[in-house]
């Protein structure tokens, strides 16, 4: 969408998980479901404190959009879960100019290093000198919920019947974005998020129509821009909240806000 | 699988949620997901030191498998999250012969509070009156890993792929196990999770022959039986085990590892 | 004051603490008292969802009130304490007939493990033979605040004064109760907590009687005794709250609520 | 020690707790404890992602030093602790000289608000615009621990007696440096933390030698001055690692560490 907005994804990833894991005896899963959801939350208030967002991903790696946060930060929030837990985080940093091809670079360093011959990592940083300055881009994330969720699933279906319908319309809609290169996260409930840097709201449009029309799911959505993943955010979140007012009453509901300041 | 298999699921679901997240303001995002993190945490610690297991499911619902957990350990469980969290949570339990059927009744008596028109609801417990008593039923559970992820997908592709594409043999896994009445759950990684009482060792194999043929995933299973789903849990990481240290190299690697004392 | 009212501490340490903080560098105070709260409330949530207490006590050492804990509890405890942070606990049980006795048997045991010349203890469970059964035992346990304390302190003194004040009614309180054998915990604010099995009601009146004319600080206390740590502390809550309904208003309030089935 | 030394303090207050409390039912207290370790946690987790500290103090009233933390960064502390915990925080800045008048500014004004008519307050934020100009103060910061403590308490008495005996040393220790207008807060163990601007080394001397003097403890001390609180400490630290190796083997152990760069 604007020329300088490259985006900064950092992958975290459990070193070693498997051989920890196995250390703790069959009696384990509730052990590990407890490990990965407390992780996630200190990565996430690590990651928003300053200004990012991270996402629970597959729960073993998770990704966080970390534009104007430095490689001292990474450090920090490295040793601090050391400190705290008994497994260390790996993490690597990728800047592109969409998100696709940021955590794609990110994910190559990582497994170079982990088929590497010495595969036991322990709490690197890869590709820090990437890390972009602050100012040094822009942050595009997309919103997406349901249109009356209630009444298409929450109602109507069984609470696993609509969770299944609901990762039925993710697969479709994350197929669709990849072709341009954006990523899409579950969030909870009906709710996805997007980082999609370089993607035009008519794009949005064409994507939630397709969408509408092979599973009959309608999406609204808000779109951000900001210097700062949290801040476009909410920026998302207003537009999705204009739309729900009844702002933008057309039968596919697109909305996006953008950041005014970064557009003169 | 066996007669009196009766299974016991409790659906979890945050209260008057969506209003309580507008109310935090538009910079939100980052706190609804420390917020569902942390509560699965706490939900977990709480059913699993009964002998329960919690699964994240749709992060605002969660669901568990709660056999021998009764109705003053789940009143117990509401009012701690009470105290600790700004919000309440109801919760429904389901008692079946399958998961399905025990999930979806759990939700449709919850359905029936929500719709009603005191919507407003705020820590109910329902149906605790059919919560089965301490040995009066089995539980079944099946774990689910790919097999050779690593080079499947994990040193392939980027870390967004693999998870798309794991996620993906999450559809097809969980729509031929719901035709047999099997839940299935998303835990980490590779790994599902699924409480499938009834299922048999013959359909197990035919389920996951199904899915190599459609996908060219091919699943390991260790499937446990016993009293408690934590406990059940243990039996079917014993038989994952036991798949991987080589004790069953067929094409289609399955275990299923039960608790005998139950079977005579 | 029961013949039959053997109480149970257990005593948790962290393990080869000094070494391991020295390993987190010098930048490390936060850390480190991060990780002492959140363990502390782990072994809170463990030890209270099986009816004992824990308390903070030196924050690097807790102890708890366990009567009617076996010794499979105690060891998952440890066990999942483990899988959780970047330490291990060990744990050393007494059982007397006064707190004070039964909290100095378990150091001395422990003590014993430490000075030997293999040092560094991990995870051990000590006395784990000694362990109550359940029914074997009562818990007598005080709750002392201050009276009108907001008066007193609170309002009248900058919060560091109030709270050194605080801690001098604790030291002399303390060094009276420890006279008869009984512990006293800070619990926050102006709470003091006190183990105090075969204390009198009328010795409990000389101590606090004691305690005001010394110190010019009143106490009210509400007294529970019970087959379990938090049922015996649930009285004690309910005559404090007697207390402060103006139903024992003599110069000097006490209260002691008896779990009468306990008495016949 | 240096004139320009302005220590920056935040008093932090669970708004209208008692009620709170009370609300929970008698069988409460150890999910009280919970609640105020786990608040201590994320308070400490906030603050020190800043540069801060943050003390336990007496539980439901907790001190930080913020000096270089600002008015956005307290309000948003509050607003996140309102999204993750059933109450809400009041906070108090004071600005001195000494750390003890800044606290005592801090309470002051709390406890005006306190006893105001309008009683029940919800997260204040006072006395904000008073917050130091980053780089505008220096905190100076002692960090005390017994000399010897294993032989002199843990391996010769019991784990309560040594607890008692390291509490009294705590007060007679605090007692001398208010006299100097320092604070003192217990950090498990046998630590104490002392921020105490303008406390020269030969001060210190004197108060640890009639610590000794008077209880038969010999302290070590490490003193660390700094831009914010986090690094001061880190100093202290260092400051007691060069004392235990060897290094300043007097009589009385102190080392004071300081930050060349301000002392030009």
């Amino acid at each position: 969408m604007f020329s300088n907005g490259l985006i900064q994804i950092t992958l975290i990833q459990i070193d070693n998980y498997g051989r920890w894991t196995s250390s703790l005896g069959y009696d384990r899963e509730d052990k590990l479901q407890i490990l990965q959801a407390s992780l996630y939350t200190d990565v996430q208030r690590f990651f928003s404190s300053l200004g990012g967002i991270a996402f629970f991903h597959s729960f073993d790696t998770m990704m966080a959009v970390t534009n104007g946060i430095d490689e001292g930060s990474h450090r920090r929030i490295q040793s601090e879960i050391c400190s705290r837990y008994p497994i260390s985080v790996s993490m690597s940093v990728g800047v592109s100019s969409t998100a696709y091809k940021a955590q794609r670079w990110a994910s190559e360093e990582l497994i170079k290093r982990n088929t590497s011959p010495v595969h036991s990592q322990r709490m690197i940083l890869i590709n820090s000198e990437k890390i972009v300055d602050e100012g040094g881009g822009l942050v595009q994330i997309a919103h997406f919920d349901v249109d009356d969720s209630t009444k298409l699933f929450l109602d109507t279906r069984s609470a696993y019947d609509a969770a299944l319908a609901i990762d039925r319309s993710f697969q479709t809609l994350a197929f669709l974005l990849k072709e341009k290169e954006a990523l899409l996260f579950f969030c909870g409930g009906d709710n996805f998020i997007s980082p999609c840097n370089g993607l035009s709201t008519s794009e949005l449009h064409e994507i939630i129509t397709a969408v509408y029309e092979e599973t009959g799911v309608k999406f609204k959505v808000g779109v951000g821009l900001a210097q700062k993943a949290r801040e476009a955010l909410k920026f998302a979140a207003m537009g999705l909240d204009e739309i729900r007012a009844g702002k933008y009453p057309g039968p596919i509901k697109l909305f996006s806000k953008i950041y005014t300041d970064q557009l003169k």
